[in-house]
């Protein structure tokens, strides 16, 4: 079967300009947009699943919207591949495992619990999204700052769990356990696939064109990220 | 809470123009674009939950894309029912025992039965729309035949489900049971529906400024509506 969005381009890894005639650059943002692709697609699963455990179709449609976002971010990023000459599906496959396992871990067996996942897992993909966004070259780097500028969705999982917390404070420190769970799952697997694709640890390390990060910035990325985990826990009410 | 979509016109029923001023007429719009953005909805949980049957990621993808356009009407009709200052959640619900009673008698238990639904189901909200959309005023038209006109995902259905028949040509028989099974559902629940809702029957009788339909204008309605049913059947490679 051929891909619909397969341009001429198509065909393995076809010929580009700047940074992109860098074979080892070029098969970084290929695994890049894959993984990326693949946890746009695997979240959109996910918020379907979830948006089972709503208490109305209201809270329902909250949900779904979020997942029908995600399928735009993974559409755009399907294109992108192609026009790299990359099959978006081959691209994808090795980051499945890891993202699976992070999903069959943190498997929300709330409604409450699945807010607080697509809050949190919203924030965590922005911020990661933000920080490579840093290393790409022009092109990718303005796909990735789009797909970026259409999440939050999940602001209105803020009334709902702060709503709840109110009426029962006990919740609180369920959710907040909870919480601190999603975060040390999507570091475990981060870590993961990082160690295992030596192209993503290439792309940190930065390029003749492109700035670079040694392990001091990669300590610092970590903090940014963790700082802005625990603000978002505690607009939910949380502590972290 | 309130509805992201509510404009200044929110509040019970805001006043019309043109056919919009009948407030019979008003309360029988609101009811069909209730039915319609319900069995949207529902098409997205059932799509996505179909989804998990996909042999591929890319054959999963597909199924995904063809819920992520389901959301998309959702979201135009829900936005037009804030517009007449209905409450969208409101006008959906007297239709989902109706709807859920569908899907709840036509869970497919294959992939390709999947496909047969994806792509049955999918034919027949569009001949149904395009029967309706002719009792309407000019500004619920529109919104109705644009929603068809984003329809026709379903397509690479016919691809996955012949190959499959050609393979092995006892899965034939085993389908078209399955689309008569489809069809007789979407009928029963679909008359139940009109039954049980006056507003509806008033709409396809007509009024000053639409024309109506008789008994035996219904009758070839019905037999439209089959007879693409049957040539649906006969791309997919099955007998109806």
């Amino acid at each position: 079967m051929t891909e619909p969005n397969a341009g001429p381009t198509a065909g393995p890894i076809a010929g580009g300009t700047g940074a992109l005639a860098d074979p080892a650059y070029r098969e970084a943002v290929v695994d890049l947009l894959g993984a990326l692709a693949y946890g746009e697609i695997s979240a959109f699963e996910r918020l379907a699943e979830d948006a089972k455990l709503a208490p109305t179709t209201r809270d329902k449609t909250e949900l779904v919207a979020m997942a029908s976002a995600e399928f735009g971010h993974f559409a755009s990023l399907r294109e992108r591949l192609n026009d790299l000459g990359a099959d978006p599906f081959v691209a994808m496959a090795p980051f499945q495992q890891a993202i699976d396992s992070f999903h069959a871990h943190t498997a929300p067996s709330t409604w409450l619990e699945g807010l607080v996942k697509a809050y949190v897992g919203d924030g965590l993909a922005a911020d990661f999204y933000r920080e490579v966004a840093a290393f790409l070259d022009a092109d990718t780097r303005s796909l990735v700052l789009e797909t970026l500028a259409d999440t939050g969705h999940s602001e209105f999982a803020v009334d709902r769990v702060r709503a709840a917390i109110e009426a029962d404070p006990k919740v609180g420190g369920r959710l907040a356990l909870w919480g601190r769970r999603l975060m040390g799952e999507a570091l475990s697997q981060a870590q993961r696939v990082v160690a295992e694709r030596d192209t993503l640890s290439a792309l940190l390390a930065g390029g003749v064109d492109r700035p670079g990060m040694d392990l001091a910035a990669i300590g610092r990325m970590f903090t940014r990220i963790t700082e802005n985990h625990t603000q978002r826990m505690s607009t939910l009410g949380l502590q972290s």
